[in-house]
């Protein structure tokens, strides 16, 4: 069992005196994971793929429309077949100033499948988004959030800017040597609006006002621990009307103040780079005796 | 693996400059899953069963007065046992104005049964309405709202006006060739209410002060986005007595929006299929592919 | 498949023009369940056995006190083992004005066991009851509120006053010949407050604030519609000091109302028999075809 | 079947006039939950164990100055193995005047192993802690909070000042011939806000406005009632941000009470054994006959 130094981690430093950093990241599922749970099976019923694909139709231009309107850029993770089945997608959100990042090819769980498999499915994923949008060295955000020390390593060969898929700090730290920006599954709306009438449903949807009360919260309590506060909605899901409502107040409440920094995660991850705060939140992957 | 256009669809235009539509509908189930459910077993339980009766024989009732004071003509979808059961209960629908439409023949899950079955369901349902009601033609929705694409055809065969199970947009459209008045979880009671303390429950009934709190936000998102707010209730669920008071409230605050087309859902088949929205919202059922 | 006549049912009376009836129950099960599920098992976890325990040794007393400030006469529904265990309950309640009634023996679901062995346990409750009592011809709730055809006939047969365990109406009413007065989930706080960190539990005690809430929601519903407010709490989960806060809220809320009439179940079922209410609400206990 | 006296207790007494007292004591998991649910797996996955280091990273750290800020001195019990990996831990917490106390070498569940292994682990426990503190005769708190008789005398044979891990009362008792410090799974901030996208997280993370709500109707009945608020946090999930402002209101709101004994559980557990409460709450540990 290795120890570890705790207690005295240093503050976390922010660009030009701000108290914390907002981003507002969008994980564009669209149908991809029911897609994925149902590999190999014949799929005759159409309630959830129609009410995953509200998203890329309707929910996606919403929250587009929202951004535009308060100059908001944000970061889209985007799973390769949703990018290969709705191929207007990408362009459009790199002509709105948005990033796009990778999310699997599939929605796959990397942490359930061959690693050989996984990488196979992150370079098809490269080279669908060089070809649609000509970028490469993009950020990555792994389905589901789930992740491998080994498929750490192997986004850093595959040149992948940062990894955005744990929560181990809550501002931007490195793990196993890769810029890790954390999610937290607190600011997911997932947990709190997905309902799909199947067995993971546990419980109905939110009420939205309960949820823009808790995400405050958070918000306020990161402007006094200088931590990140990335919020993460999805097309289907947030695109909905009651929530395009939500986001709204939101987006309002934290305009309202001045010490924030709002940027992008490819911007946070060039920052922590080259910042003060490099090196000074190093972890290991792992390193889990599991028999005892 | 087919691509789509997306992002560009146009706004849904509704009637006389209304900004959104509003359809109060009612799945008259009974004790109709419960059955289905229970199918083949004997069955000696007497509690979720009369919990359910409650619906015939004081919930809907207490709808349908709600419903007369505010002059609202709703939708009610009923499986055909229970218009056999109950045989007082499609003539009193007709009576008060109300649209009455297809609910499967014993709650049939769609997907679930052969699709000759689900034919011959939907055939028995026809005739036995047409019997006590003397109506053809009429409209449909799904049981659990699940559809397949072969039903749709089937619906279509069979002189179906329209379908209402499915949400892939927020407003009508059209899914393989057939006119759908989109549903939504969220504004269903019964993810809200339902409690029979079987496994199924996954909470505690909700608050109805919250319940109305998030109905109010979507229906409020709904004259935003230019969208359809079709509420569903059940009749044992929203029969109970501080749901009918939750309804009022929610019906006192849309009264007080003039710009809202307050309609039965086959009202708003008709509207779809003869305005300028026909044909601009259509997609095929699905092309799946889960094979790679 | 038999068939209902519906709709029309008449509106219940009141006596002296009172607009609802208000009972609070009390399902006295102390550590019942637990030993009933884990029968025939070697148990050696203390956790929830404790947890429930609180009941007797202190949450009772405190609900005890909290009614007899408000002068409110309760009606107590006891298992037969639970009196047994703690013989001073049955004497303290009956001294405290309350209605002691049945509750089955063991805590057993009726409808899981051998009909002769339930008729059995009811026998055995009726002897410690009367031995205890000296009281006979109680009445009788099921344990977890589950029912059959069957034993509300055994019911009968053993001189029980009348059965409080289902929900097919709001107000009192009679099915397969035995008065029937109803519970109800809603009101129920084992549904809000329930958790002892086993499989069944399905979220986290609930907020009490919202509780009272819905709780005052469904009161102010029954004087509307002219029900019954059948409250039911327990020992060991409204015994908590929270939940006597919440309930004194509902009390005085419910104290502010003149049109209320107080009683407890035993006073319900001798008006229902004796009132012009009699004979109106009859319902068989099913005749269910599930073979179709 | 054996018989309890009941509902005569007398009331718990506490020092000084004071009507209640507060406890502010904390799990420090961090991953050894999971690593014990793992033991013996091949665990390649991070997100969960990553969201379980932010406890001592950063959780950890935040409490333990909320904590110096309002001058709280808090019960904090460790795992064994949290202690071994994060040395620094354990001097930590003494050094700031808190109460440090056993919680299991590998957080095992002592019902589930073999007693002699429970020992065994409690032993190096205690071994452990005596070479990083110098400290003996600490308090325990049982993993899961489950426990059984047989371990309450293992506890007893080895010195240990107290156990809190049972609620059968709501104020210190004696149960087996050791002094319980009983918790409550209301005042556990898990049940709330515990969400890692396994199988047993039931819901999404609670409203915290609503928790603190809830929790402050807690405190205030144990004003009333003259018991324990004894309130249970962890390091990874109370470290969160918007907990931390949620505790801040808490703390806030009881210091304006006079009437409250703020204390360490080995206070307590002082209290209790010298005061007239000693003897007056004994319970045996149980007596159950699942055999009918």
């Amino acid at each position: 069992m290795h120890s570890h130094a705790t207690i005295n981690y240093p503050e976390y430093i922010w660009p030009a005196g701000k108290s914390c950093a907002v981003v507002f990241s969008l994980d564009l599922d669209a149908e991809s994971p029911f897609l994925w749970m149902s590999r190999g099976q014949e799929i005759k019923h159409l309630g959830e793929i129609e009410q995953r694909r509200f998203g890329p139709r309707q929910g996606l231009a919403r929250v587009a429309r929202l951004f535009e309107e308060y100059d908001i850029k944000g970061s889209f993770y985007v799973p390769g077949v949703v990018a290969e089945t709705y191929p207007a997608l990408l362009p459009f959100l790199v002509e709105g100033g948005h990033e796009v990042a990778h999310h699997g090819y599939f929605h796959e769980r990397i942490e359930a499948i061959a690693p050989a498999q996984a990488e196979e499915y992150l370079v098809r994923a490269q080279e669908l988004f060089h070809v649609q949008t000509g970028l490469k060295g993009l950020g990555h955000r792994a389905p589901s959030w789930e992740m491998t020390a080994e498929f750490l390593n192997v986004l850093q060969r595959h040149g992948v800017l940062y990894d955005s898929s744990l929560m181990g700090f809550d501002h931007p730290y490195e793990v196993e040597g890769l810029i890790e920006l954390p999610v937290q599954w607190t600011v997911d709306d997932a947990l709190y609006f997905r309902y799909t009438n199947s067995a993971r449903d546990k419980t109905h949807p939110a009420n939205p006002a309960a949820v823009l009360e808790s995400w405050i919260e958070e918000f306020e309590g990161m402007r006094e621990c200088g931590g990140l506060f990335m919020v993460t909605i999805h097309d289907w899901i947030s695109g909905r009307a009651q929530r395009i409502r939500m986001l709204r107040k939101l987006i309002e409440h934290i305009r309202r103040c001045p010490d924030v920094w709002w940027a992008r995660a490819d911007e946070l991850a060039a920052w922590h780079g080259n910042s003060i705060n490099s090196k000074r939140f190093l972890v290991p992957a792992h390193s889990i005796d599991t028999h005892f």
